[in-house]
């Protein structure tokens, strides 16, 4: 179990929402000050599959998830307070079920 | 027609939405380096009605979206690239049909 912080601060955000799939997920872009990209999303119940540019970290702060790994056959149950990495150029399949899962995801250098 | 900033600098974001109407309203909440606050929406289709607090500054900033204010019977028609404005202590019922809506809310002094 990991923890989160409860906000970024002197980050730069962008006005315009990402919304994929319908509406089914949503996130918000961010630049650190020290320039490291993140966003912050909602995931609603649904199977979808992102692929990777940069490798990311996605830490769940709410709800639940499944995931499997582009390339893999294992399905990781991930809950609020855990993460899973993402390679770059890679890619990865999500199913939430239920209530609706939130996120931080990290991206590194590709 | 306004223009609208494309980015928050200096912010501090939540790192936890807003998920309001089963998901169909989510936003984000900012702190601005000088103290005031804002939050980063999308509306999802439908008839939704929030109360206010502090007086709020609404720009749709895609889609578009029709406004009645709370004591009142006009329906405005608002669209992205404009505002409107919400007494504190009041509400406005918001209708969004077809492609969703994205705002920027800003928090006045109650």
């Amino acid at each position: 179990m990991s923890s989160f912080p409860t906000s970024f601060d002197g980050v730069s955000v962008a006005t315009k929402a990402n919304v994929y799939f319908d509406g089914k997920v949503i996130s918000h872009s961010l630049i650190l000050a020290d320039g490291r990209k993140k966003s912050l999303g909602v995931i609603f119940p649904g199977e979808f599959h992102f692929g990777t540019a940069a490798p990311e970290v996605m830490e769940i702060t709410a709800g639940s998830c499944e995931v499997v790994l582009d390339g893999t056959t294992e399905t990781l149950a991930v809950s609020a307070g855990s993460s899973f990495d993402v390679p770059g150029d890679s890619g990865f399949t999500i199913r939430v079920t239920g209530e609706h899962c939130e996120y931080i995801c990290s991206f590194g250098t590709p």
